[in-house]
């Protein structure tokens, strides 16, 4: 049934490889929500490229524009040169994101990836403010580069480094306790105790949903608390919006619906619209105190990328549309998987937006469910520390119908794994 | 004369940005050898994407497969999941590169950069040996993020990082002391001696011609010794490839002159020949003790990079064509600029293939220098601790007329701003 | 009144002298619970040299025996030598101290000052256990010194060491939140949960009271389920009993209240019992992993040291009547002060044998508190993290009488300094 | 013959213990250059305390003081606090020491032994200079704890520390490279070049002599010439001498020789004359920059201590007599040593005042000679990285009898382990 691996990639390619292991296809072509492998078969994408694909596989609106900048070419590495498409990107930035929202962001472009973006957004609160530490979160994602690893809370990507992960302190996010515990009772407490033995920190890093720790979800009023307690005391705030931005949570930023301003935001995934490489820094222009060349990279210039990013904001971020049908098929997912486990113990539903979980108090059936869901043809992974949480990222831009499909195939594979063992009546 | 710098790049893009000051153009389109702005004004090229661009902007024999795989709705986006383009490019890897080398490298993709694959292969290193100090040596360039850049040497960047680097040791490069001293006899000294306070090593890493540096060009014999200091330590060698392979200097490999095998190597820049961004590790099989997903990245599944690398691994790497003409118009660089710099006294060349240098006792001269060619409209960078160094990387592609074109404004804008001070008779 | 600072110390000594700015006297000569100064005056010691003195100044239990052996010669500095009086001391710990408790810790002599033994406890517990981190808690001290520093809490004294303060890890002491979270909450589920980006520690460094950090008590219950939380992850614990062992808070070791056997102990202050350079490091024989000489110090064979510490030992823990004493006393003072508490809102009391504390709710009442003290000759310490706690270690050896006489002159401080605002009714 | 070692160190020492494993002996009472075990058998000591006897075991001009302080109740735990002992000290070392010398240091009290004062002298230039590194020299020792064995160069002993040893840049000491180097060579290079690597450090710390290192010694122009590097670059130079200092070398300080002021001096060792552990930290008045309280400890009022180093300061530094007597007596143990080191290949000699070594190409050899030194009842300790150096530091009050008797046992000892291998005619 399953398409055997090939050859070469168990041969030739190194054993780190993930994902091929868990999808064991040959992914050909793609379209919208769709993966097509060699042999024809259709896998409906419920992962979109780990939320980098909020607009679908090789979307039309983009692909236009990006096959016509090829062909005439546009240049395509352009370093930190000015270019148009640059100049374009700026400008609909400005005009479709910042402006409508009130914001005065400047843009770094540091890289392109998500690594990036949070290696130069350390940096840059560490120069600004002459402080070392950087707090994160208990089960926070932020990359693999040796910076972003020490705010990244996985034990076997950190052991990874190889190297001790230091100036970084991982405080309780959200929900850590089952709200037995008053917000932030710890961390205001660690920091204004000046015998806590927590250093000041230079700022807080936070994701305002954790995809990769679970698709734990921070409440409106947790994300406000925090940033008042980190403006009470002089310490930056970052939000690492690379999963979470670009509407996956139904509007443009994930922290809008908290109404807070971060001091930096971090961009990528989604932000190419297209799957290609690339990344932003977003800064309060009183922070931009870097040097020339003092954070560079040779392909911060992905310009078709640019030309992509562009056309995206353009057609899904002119209006609300995008914003309001990602929330009512937020809604729905949330319904139908409600109600699946309504039917069992043991199993939960959270989420915002198009970012949704189903958590299992037996870790492995996450697993089996994904397993299940990809003997029929849909892509689906598990997250969170035990891999205890079935994640759904479809593409933003998936129609009624697909939804209706995922959501049986899934409901389906929940059902045929818990069956069994844990049925209520 | 100089285009004006516009607004929206002044006014919205972070103070870091750096190329578009020394090149206050606007570049809408490339192709070759040549940039062209949107006034119409071409610039000839001779810095190539710091060395992204081996085969010239936009070349058409990649260009092609590129447009087709786009409008094929190819998967574009493709995190670490078999797909025919990576298979392609594997099996290309396989039988255009490493056979013929005799090579058994096993392929890891390592996220899209340079330093993703500095950090990977640094993180390996550690992995494997249990040890934590890298070496590295004075004057390398490894990358921005925290890992790579604690084995880079400018204190400029490194002071950007905001926290003590550490892990690992500087070494002298070939040259630092300008033959005063025997090969290594620091290095060996201090890993020898069990009371040296240096820490026995996970690895060394290096470039064999050292671009950001300085254009500092490492001997083969210092090569060669250095691998056999490494091995009889039981010390990894790694060679970061990243600017100096993909034929650089000549040979696929920059390492092959000095007919040693890494035991890893890290390539990116133009290993997907068109520009987009793409970077990967090479190990020997040995060393591949990665579990899987113990590093990771969302786009180092960028597979129409995959497509143009592939096709400039069979176009340019099927027999021996480029590398030649990589030699001849590396002489021919090296002659011009030879005897330009004969005409005055603290001026000096260095170089090998088509990377090449003119350092300055005065450095403000090399800075001048790129300042004239660029009136002329030519595009070339300073390197080195004090920018003295005018650093070379045309395309690979470049033709003869251009070459000279290039030398002709190059040693024009040398005399001008040498002539008056430093004319020997 | 106050004896004004004799010039040379403003002259020569550096500006880091602290207590002699707190009591400006210049004293001579010292008895059981006084100090005298040169002009003759008697000061009531309720400081005890920071807990090195609970057998009084200059005690002739042991200044006896210590004349002795400087009289005849006996060795003074024998490094880590074999000699008769360390022979005395071994076998006497073994007899007095180990047997009775049912121990069989081997003993370290680490370098003759607290520092130095948790140094050598830190480096015990990574290698042991190969792994970096140590926890300690919040308001913890130390010492001064780099590892020991690293797991105290102070920021003033942190931030003395100019490099940052790494592999360490901070928690909640007992009480840090009044009982408003479950014990261990935090602890447990951080170690637990393996995405928390808490790396897995070697050791747990814990006091079961913490003297400087404002005289916290950590309940038996909370002690014990600490030792839990340890052995059933194969952390080791380790109890610093620099200030607090040695009978200060009853019994011999004051974690024998709480009936635990800790990995490692480290001894200092009180153990030479004359006031004396001296530090133990007490380990399970199974932890003895130590290679010869791989930590070493040229004082850690101060034999005069041991000959007080042991005649110490055989005249004060050959029976239980000092621990009696103490607790008596303990209470005592207990009552004395929570009756002065009494009177006035924002005073309370705490402690354990005798470590005694008075906090105020309004930090600077602490000073005027000791200030009014030291005008009628006692000499007490404020602690806490914002020097908010007057502490009392008086002498084990302390009277009835000089008791008394420091509750007079103690409440009528409290009286005085509280009086006009505090006052209940 | 030799005397069993007694089963109580066996069993209930740690494994730590090193010298008593050398010596197996009980040494019970001490007087001048000796020794003398429970048996009543007499050992010469040519080790000294490591250098921290350097007016002989048990000297009675300090002695005398010492009982009568001691039975007349003199304070002897101190803290900080101000005592008519530390006024005499710090006035005797202004009159004494600073004085004749053109010297104006302020004095640190940082705790009793020699690591507690190199701590303190790093944490007090990283606080000046606000930064971070510090550089050591390759063979170096400073000290057990964390911060000390960061600057120390023994690989074991680091191993010991359990986390990588950090902010340390470790250079080539005089004579590592047996003068085929320009002195300073890589130290200037790395300093100046922007691009090198090294971060710009705090301070140098350097011993004059290396003791620990292997009798390492430093030319003066040497010494001269890192104080002008130091000065050049705004670096502190911080000289170590706890094991050179106080005579050891000839002079008080082991610096004078070089005409050269370091900015911080640390002493410990033999400053308090008598074998009690004590120790200090000279700084330039303008350096004095702590805080009160910022670096404390314990036991840094060890007064008993000051009473011995007041006494010998006063017999000892008030005239030149002992520097004089201890340089004849170095040069007749260099002429002795040289003279047995002729008659052999691969045996030759070092040292400067009372400090001397002899090296064995063939390291096992030295430890031989002081096996077979024991055997003739006298103490001989080796040294450098593999143990290859014989390292002699008898007593300065040694008599010339005594210096002979040693020197005839010692020569013989080489004569017998060298004779039958390499015996040149």
């Amino acid at each position: 049934m399953i398409t055997p691996e090939p050859t070469i990639f168990e041969s030739l390619e190194s054993e780190v490889r993930g994902y091929c292991r868990s999808w064991p296809a040959l992914f050909a072509t793609a379209k919208g929500s769709w993966l097509h492998d060699e042999d024809g078969k259709d896998y409906l994408d419920f992962f979109a490229g780990a939320g980098a694909l909020n607009y679908g596989h090789n979307n039309d609106v983009l692909k236009k524009p990006l096959l016509e900048y090829i062909a005439n070419d546009g240049v395509t590495h352009g370093l930190d040169m000015s270019t148009p498409a640059k100049r374009e990107l700026l400008e609909t930035l400005r005009d479709t994101v910042f402006k409508p929202r009130g914001l005065d962001y400047k843009v770094q472009f540091p890289g392109p990836t998500g690594a990036n973006a949070v290696e130069a957004a350390l940096k840059l609160a560490r120069k600004v403010t002459g402080r070392e530490t950087i707090v994160s979160f208990t089960n926070a994602f932020h990359g693999m580069t040796l910076g972003a690893l020490s705010v990244t809370g996985n034990s076997m990507k950190r052991a990874g480094a190889g190297v001790p992960l230091v100036h970084a302190a991982h405080m309780p996010y959200d929900g850590y306790f089952d709200g037995t515990t008053t917000d932030f009772q710890w961390m205001e407490k660690v920091l204004d105790d000046t015998s806590s033995g927590f250093d000041r920190p230079a700022a807080v890093i936070v994701e305002t949903v954790q995809g990769e720790g679970g698709v734990n979800v921070a409440r409106v009023e947790w994300l406000r608390q925090l940033a008042e307690v980190c403006k009470a005391r002089e310490i930056l705030l970052i939000v690492d919006d690379v999963q979470m931005g670009c509407g996956r949570t139904g509007p443009f930023f994930s922290f809008e619906i908290a109404d807070i301003k971060p001091d930096i935001v971090t961009l990528s995934k989604s932000i190419s619209g297209y799957g290609m490489p690339m990344a932003l820094v977003l800064l309060k222009p009183e922070l931009d105190v870097w040097s020339p060349g003092e954070h560079n990279g040779t392909f911060r210039g992905n310009n078709p990328a640019f030309i992509t990013a562009t056309a995206a904001l353009r057609h899904y971020w002119s209006d609300d549309e995008l914003q309001k049908s990602t929330l009512i098929k937020g809604q729905k997912i949330e319904r139908a998987l409600s109600e699946v486990a309504g039917h069992f113990t043991g199993v939960s539903v959270r989420g915002r937006g198009l970012v949704q979980g189903i958590a299992f108090d037996d870790p492995s059936q996450a697993s089996k469910v994904c397993q299940a869901a990809f003997e029929h043809r849909m892509l689906l992974e598990t997250s969170g520390s035990t891999d205890e949480v079935v994640k759904l990222l479809p593409p933003l831009t998936i129609t009624e119908q697909e939804l209706d499909q995922g959501l049986h195939i899934l409901t389906n594979a929940v059902d045929s794994v818990c069956g069994g063992i844990g049925v209520v009546a």
